[in-house]
């Protein structure tokens, strides 16, 4: 059989004309990546590692809708071409403020010899990894078609341990199972928790960013970049062969995309390294998405915020104006006439109090959700006409309320929750976004909370994507930032539209209210969510124990470290004021902490596990340092050598104490003031699920008095 | 069994403490209707006209999605109210002037014992037939709920002659049959044609509005009125026992409905009569429509058009600028560099013939279809973003020809097909109808050819209704009027939103391009499509022997007698000016034609055989008669005393030779002018598949001098 295939595969070579098996290394060397057309004409790669497989041959390919011959043998090669670029960018806003995009590129145009279609295969080598895409060029005999499926392969060279989630059409709100590939099968089931809105694949369909350990200590994670009018993709595990294949989210009908060329898939990313670090500053996702097509850009900023949100979250207010209505029919029902049930928390009154708050401690914005009329019956009915996004209830003065943000230099920000009703919102899109100019909201958060409407569509099918970005490309249009909630994971497309600051689309803050987190859940989230763009996780809580009894999985000083690990240019504090009023020394870092980066340094990054970084900030110059922890207590060892030589700094330290437990004592935090420079070393503890926020600045004689150096 | 029966109603009758079974009769008392419990506590009415039954005792109610307790039985009546109206109307167009609003109302409040659910049913009854409905009041056990099917029965007393079309969710566009009740399941298979965009239902489903005669000789008429937000009804037919169940349009899930309280059904209808004639000038259906929402309306005007239109359906020019193009992307597509294929139909030279020939024959308006980019792919491919609706081709010089058109006096209508992708229709909306008010067009046609997107929606769900009805009303705000075609069959929402001047929803002059339509079949469209409003048929073919070898299943004489029979304030010539040309002596007729009336008067009214109908001209007074004939040739005798009594007028009567035959002669006709008065009567030869059309006016002396009297 072997030597067969063998024969077969040579004999093609020769009659194709061409080499079948090419290769290309990447800038540094480090990565190989070979491609070849098996005895059935079908195309494959191979990555490899300093001259180890990373990923063994996968086929690639695809099967179409309604065709004799789908789309992944028989081809032969009709040319290739290799090219390079190494280019540096400035992102709008970001980790570091240049991206390098320096790579090999590897374009193999094949040619399907019964049908004559055309299909090429563009391969991008990275010294981080590798980006390939499937593109269609305009061709006399393939214009419209449609998906079955994408046979992407990637096959894994053992039984990695992985951080997983389940793969779901409609959901990434999971908490992460580590297992190796072997377990997947078994875990699953414990691994699907309820959510509103879910649609899990498979016994062994995991989602994407994937991130996996091999037992050799190679760190790899598989993604995608530029998911742009396609379905997003989940990975199917083969757990006997150990490989998956790419498993696109289906229509209505399981169709999971119409094309017609000239087209492309996104791109498939495959990043690498030796360590934890090396994930997390590979910039392969960005560079595989197209340079910003908007051209002004001083209008998106990032932004620190609170919001009137945790109090509805733990049940202590509530969305809704009224208990009364069992159904709400806007532009009819009379609000004025309902008995207010006494709890709405997007009151006049409460909104000033946050405003207030807000303006004093030097933030942003204020988040409002539950201001607009609807609320009453908004989720769960399949309910088309749930929201106008422009009415509020009579006890939210939306113009007295802007005003008075205004007077105090506080943006408010806006919520639009759609309820997953997609049409309702895009034909008040136009309308919801000029309320928010005529009232200075700079930025919208969106929500897509419950199944689908459309019924049967799905929150990461090609229709749907096709919708969040259409929402991002208006929202532009007004110079709107957007937010967007239980939306598609991000992919990169933040560099193409920048105004899209933040995603949620994982399971964040409000799980702690819900039941919890799991304490290492943040040590995974840069690894998984995070490679595609910023997360809005929205933390800050300072009190864990909320008011439906439900309990936050994390310490004080953990809470305070999200800031620098998990990035994002909008950042929320998202406990009440009153309890930054009662740890007003700990809320101090929050009010200081930045939201924009000159660098980036990932001091340690195990996932599950611990993650420390470091970043510099763009316009004060100071540094700040994060550690989240894992379920076991760790102490650290940091050196600062990432400061600048022969400067003093004093550095803010924000840690456990040494009784802190993210289950029993969260709110045990030590403050100290000590003298750094880059030659010091930290070595720091981090409780169970615990650690610690830094803040390092350049200091003079004066300012160093009497503070001690670090020991 | 019977007696057990009856004693349980009995009991159920005494323990409910109401009467179980009332009654009410229609103004003038031909009609009674009953309504009473039966013994499992469903809701059953009955409809007698004269004493005999014309619905046998009819089972109502609802079974719901996800409950236990389906809203069919177990009810005991809360209450009843009974109520009268007698009020005149007078709509912005039509078949008459005034329209009287005469019914009895029976309101009958129901609840559902075991759950305290509370259903109303309102009966209207009218002197010419039964409207009802049902009502969900506000609750506090029912808020949101979901359709699994309406249960509505229309039990006949016998095995009717009906005249039918499939049901199907998704087309409308078949040729009537004629057949007994029992024979609809063995023609079934045949009657269904293909079809663009077909879902047919079983083997015995028929549309409405569905035609019948009995064996006793009544017409019997079932549709439905006020068909907002809520699916289609369809009729399956229980062939056994000759019980129609209604059957309505599933979403992509076999969902049929999502409403929320208060909300009501639409009207279900039984138009009744013992001549074609009565169920003609029943005004039931628009009477259960609300009134007009559109307070100012003199910008809604009748229009009669010429449109670049016939010459692509009948395969002489394209609507595609191009042939080389397999995928169009719009926006990037470069028209300028591709090849025109040389036959494109709306070039702006061709245009402007059109609208040359408008103004010289004195037409309101031109409608242009293919002006717009993205013709080459437009059909068949599930393409998302088919038409951006702003975007002319090259050759048609948008601007140019508005400014021609208006210096000719002339409107431009606009064209939107939206290639049933309805989501990208909503999200150009705004900016196509802007475009019209830029360049002066006072209507669209839409159309909605092909399958629906979002792929498993139905043309004629809950979810498409919505959404024709949108466009209707974001129309009206731009003070536009909408032609729909494959939209959902009109159901007297006109009189609500009177800017809807027509639609197509069946099969029209088009299908005679596609092999014929059956030449009896504008016989039967009045009785079954235009029940529910005004049918876009684009009549005035004079030559039948079409470019693809089609042929035309009607005379020329038919063909002008449309422009009577067939009521619609829009009415297209449509045929080339060249044919036109050549038969200028018959052209007159559709030039005079008016096209808004005072009143209507039905002469002759047998569906599938003959119909003849007499209007008179709301503005000039003038009277026009339509007759089309069925399969054989007929003549008809027709007395002219709809004319006022003591005046003399002229008849120009255009008429069938008498060897006419709309398959071997159908340009065989005769034009002749003759005095008339109230007591003349008119014996006229209609040919197979012709017809005839008089213009009467109201002539002095001079012009009455040589014009013989007619014998």
């Amino acid at each position: 059989m072997r030597i067969s295939r063998f024969i077969l595969a040579f004999i093609f070579t020769i009659s194709s004309g061409v080499l079948s098996a090419q290769e290309i290394s990447s800038p540094d060397g480090s990565f190989t990546l070979s491609f070849s057309l098996d005895a059935s004409g079908a195309p494959t790669y191979q990555l490899n590692f300093k001259d180890q497989p990373v990923i063994e041959s996968s086929r690639l390919g695809l099967d179409l809708i309604n065709d004799s011959v789908d789309l992944h043998m028989g081809f032969r090669i009709l040319d290739t071409e290799t090219t390079s670029l190494d280019e540096t960018w400035n992102p709008v806003w970001g980790e570091e403020s240049e991206i390098r995009n320096h790579y090999q590129e590897f374009l193999v145009k094949l040619e399907q010899v019964s049908t004559e279609r055309k299909l090429n295969i563009r391969f991008r080598l990275f010294d981080s990894g590798l980006g390939f895409r499937y593109e269609f060029p305009v061709q006399e005999v393939m214009g419209h078609f449609a998906i079955a499926e994408e046979l992407t392969e990637f096959a894994m060279t053992g039984d990695h341990t992985a951080f997983w989630i389940p793969g779901d059409y409609d959901t990434q709100e999971y908490d992460y199972t580590e297992s190796k590939l072997s377990e997947i099968r078994d875990l699953m089931e414990s691994a699907i928790t309820p959510n509103a809105s879910q649609t899990p694949i498979s016994e062994t369909a995991v989602q994407t960013a994937l991130m996996m350990k091999s037992e050799e200590g190679l760190y790899i994670n598989i993604h995608e970049a530029a998911l742009i009018d396609y379905a997003a993709m989940h990975l199917e595990l083969n757990d006997k062969q150990m490989i998956f294949r790419s498993h696109l989210t289906p229509d209505a009908q399981g169709v999971k995309g119409y094309l017609y060329t000239p087209a492309q898939s996104p791109w498939r990313t495959v990043i690498v390294g030796e360590s934890g670090a090396d994930i997390l500053a590979s910039r392969i996702t960005y560079n595989l998405n197209e340079p910003s097509k908007i051209d002004e850009t001083a209008w998106i900023k990032p932004m620190k915020y609170l919001g009137v949100w945790w109090e509805m979250i733990t049940g202590q207010s509530s969305w809704a104006y009224t208990d009364e209505l069992r159904a709400v029919k806007l532009g009819e029902t009379d609000y004025s006439k309902v008995q207010p049930n006494g709890k709405h928390g997007a009151t006049t009154e409460n909104v000033k109090k946050y405003i207030d708050f807000a303006a004093e401690h030097g933030f942003d914005g204020v988040l409002v959700e539950g201001w607009n009329e609807g609320w009453e019956d908004w989720f769960g009915n399949s309910k088309d006409y749930v929201f106008d996004f422009l009415s509020p209830y009579p006890d939210f003065d939306l113009e007295g309320i802007a005003a008075y943000a205004k007077s105090k230099d506080v943006k408010m920000i806006m919520h639009h929750e759609t309820s997953s009703s997609v049409r309702n919102y895009e034909r008040h899109l136009d309308e919801a976004y000029q309320l928010m100019k005529d009232y200075d909201y700079p930025a919208v958060k969106s929500g897509y909370v419950g199944n689908m409407l459309p019924r049967g569509e799905h929150h990461y099918s090609q229709w749907l994507v096709n919708h969040y970005q259409y929402a991002v490309e208006k929202a532009a249009e007004y110079q709107i930032m957007v937010n967007a909630h239980e939306a598609v994971r991000p992919t990169g497309v933040a560099r193409t539209w920048p105004n899209l600051i933040a995603n949620e689309s994982a399971r964040g803050t409000e799980y702690q209210a819900f039941g919890g987190n799991k304490a290492n859940h943040v040590t995974v989230l840069p690894f998984t969510r995070q490679i595609g763009g910023p997360m809005d996780y929205t933390p800050g809580i300072f009190e864990m124990d909320v008011f439906n009894g439900s309990h936050v999985n994390s310490t004080l000083a953990n809470q305070l470290a999200l800031y620098v690990t998990m990035y994002s240019p909008l950042q929320m504090a998202a406990d009440y004021p009153e309890n930054y009023k009662r740890f007003p020394d700990a809320f101090q870092f929050i009010k200081d902490v930045a939201l924009d980066w000159e660098k980036s340094v990932y001091l340690e990054a195990e996932p599950g596990y611990y993650l420390t970084i470091a970043r510099k900030a763009k316009e004060s110059g100071e540094w700040f340092v994060g550690n989240v922890n894992g379920l076991d207590g760790r102490t650290g060892e940091i050196p600062f050598d990432f400061l600048e030589e022969r400067k003093t700094y004093i550095a803010e330290i924000y840690s456990d104490a040494s009784d802190a437990h993210f289950k029993t004592n969260p709110q045990a935090y030590e403050i100290r003031k000590v003298r750094v420079d880059s030659k010091s070393v930290l070595e720091q503890f981090s409780a169970p699920g615990g650690g610690y926020a830094i803040r390092i600045y350049e200091a003079d004689k004066s300012e160093l008095k009497g503070v001690k150096k670090l020991k």
